[in-house]
């Protein structure tokens, strides 16, 4: 194994170098799902792969892997406005692993396709030394939408609230402080829900979209590069269960809402609606509103307050992590 | 982790309990890919993954693993009625790999779809201990076949010969002894074949059809049970280096040809056309006529000359393997 290793570089860097070897995607370059035109239909497709060891929290029964490995895959083809209908799961496992576990995770993955009214009809088993599942979902949609949409002047919404995640990971792999109602922080990691409902609505009138999967910071910065513009970020909705969490373990509560990832929350532009319009539209769904973070510039990069919000995330290695979310960093 | 473990079953139990979990896939039970009807189409897509330590010979190359890949994935989507068109490919690499090497492995995918002009459009990246890839094949049909398809007075065929990938993994694994041309059996492991052309021949004339990625017996086994038939082998076509790296190593070249695997071989039915025709019908489109090697007859079970053929195949289990291939045996 000589040369250059995985470790060294960046994954958007090796990213890259793969993208060279692939053929065109009909969303353009950079984007998790793909689409494959058929006749008048696009057919979008995902593959995500989830390790127990770096993706499963310890709170976290195997149905809530099932569910997760479920949400994680489709979220990407709901960001691209494709309707998920059919799921196929891989599932690697360990000889020594019980039957009852791998059932339970196949369960958790059942009744998740139910709620959202997706097939989930096949896939493949096999070993290896750790849990290894590979989801595959594919939806229909009848346009497309890219990371790379966004104009100057188009409003940047979200449909939840961030930092329920990040707060989760704090607690469980820092063993943070607790506050009095963890239900919310806990569930948000071993319950996340696909924004279906959303996507149906948003897919109509949105320049651009992509789920927040890899945190906020990165999924601001990639929708930025790849429609080189600049997002002016004005104002992160937390929940209140984050502020809590945030002031009780001295960590800095955007940071949180940036820097965390696995919210599964859509991330998108509007064009040529006013802000009421666009909350109009939402109630007129009986949705509830979604939330206005920001606008777009001409220009590059993600700012807030005037401060740049790196393109960083979740990360692995514990320190780097942490030294993001402290409350005395400065983003 | 209490309860049955994974490792105290036969696969195919396993399989029969998610089975119950599942909604159902146009193809019927049972089956590796899946069928996803839309409008006039059938979209058939499969997903099959590859984990070094177990499915990579030490003889392969990066690129070889990426042709494998690839050709493991789309195997099981042609076997069925589809034309492969599109391909996904989730990796999962240890830190510490070099990127050449997984650049290699990337371009090996690509060049293998582009000689069966498939595109090659994305998946995903990630990390684990090992090397582990996940392939996705997308395919368009517009009739299935099913294993589950064969009748009594059916013909049984296939499109290659076997028992060179036995030889192949006993050469490798067990330092069997060499034969002065070792090219095609290990040829038949690093620079395996898509038998596209045939499947777009078969699709036209088949009433079953299965891949023999599985091992010729555990093929032949499954589509005698999902049809409800008993399938009687006459012959199998042996590769003359099989016959004499048997020969040279004490093994039995038929236990080579019925219990390996990873062999892309298409074993298909036919009815209503005299072998004659079959082979005319395969000529006349300028393909290398099919091995006839059986009947099917009403009952269950597989059998060659008298003798039951169990449903076994390649394990990973050294000596369980050993005692299926060797010449003294009885299967």
């Amino acid at each position: 194994m000589g040369g250059e290793k995985i470790s060294d570089l960046d994954e958007f860097l090796i990213i890259e170098k793969i993208l060279k070897y692939l053929h065109e995607n009909p969303l353009g370059k950079n984007e998790d799902a793909i689409a494959w035109k058929i006749n008048d239909l696009y057919i979008i497709v995902n593959i995500d792969s989830l390790v127990r060891k770096t993706d499963v929290l310890p709170v976290m029964t195997p149905e809530d892997i099932g569910r997760k490995l479920v949400i994680m895959t489709c979220s990407d083809v709901i960001a691209k406005g494709g309707i998920p209908k059919i799921f196929l799961a891989s599932g690697l496992f360990p000889g020594d692993e019980s039957i009852d576990y791998l059932l339970r995770i196949v369960k958790g993955i059942r009744d998740t396709c139910d709620e959202y009214e997706i097939k989930y009809v096949g896939g493949d088993l096999g070993e290896a030394e750790d849990i290894i599942l590979s989801g595959v979902a594919l939806g229909l949609a009848k346009k497309l939408l890219k990371r790379s949409g966004l104009k100057p002047g188009d409003l940047v919404w979200t449909t939840g609230e961030f930092g329920l995640t990040g707060a989760a990971f704090h607690y469980v792999l820092f063993n943070g402080r607790r506050i009095k109602n963890m239900n919310r922080i806990l569930e948000s990691v071993k319950k996340p829900k696909l924004r279906l409902d959303e996507a149906k609505v948003i897919f109509q009138i949105a320049t651009a979209s992509m789920d927040s999967s890899d945190g906020l910071a990165i999924t601001l910065n990639e929708m930025a590069r790849m429609s080189n513009v600049k997002i002016i970020i004005e104002q992160i909705p937390l929940a209140k269960e984050v502020l809590e969490y945030a002031k009780e373990n001295n960590l800095n509560p955007l940071s949180l809402a940036f820097f965390a990832g696995e919210e599964f929350e859509l991330v998108f532009g509007t064009r040529g609606m006013s802000e009421e319009e666009v909350r109009e539209y939402f109630k007129s769904y009986k949705l509830k509103e979604p939330f206005l973070i920001g606008r777009v510039e001409s220009g590059s990069g993600v700012f807030y307050k005037n401060r740049r919000i790196e393109r960083k995330g979740w990360s692995h290695f514990a320190n780097e992590w942490y030294s993001l979310i402290r409350k005395q960093m400065s983003f």
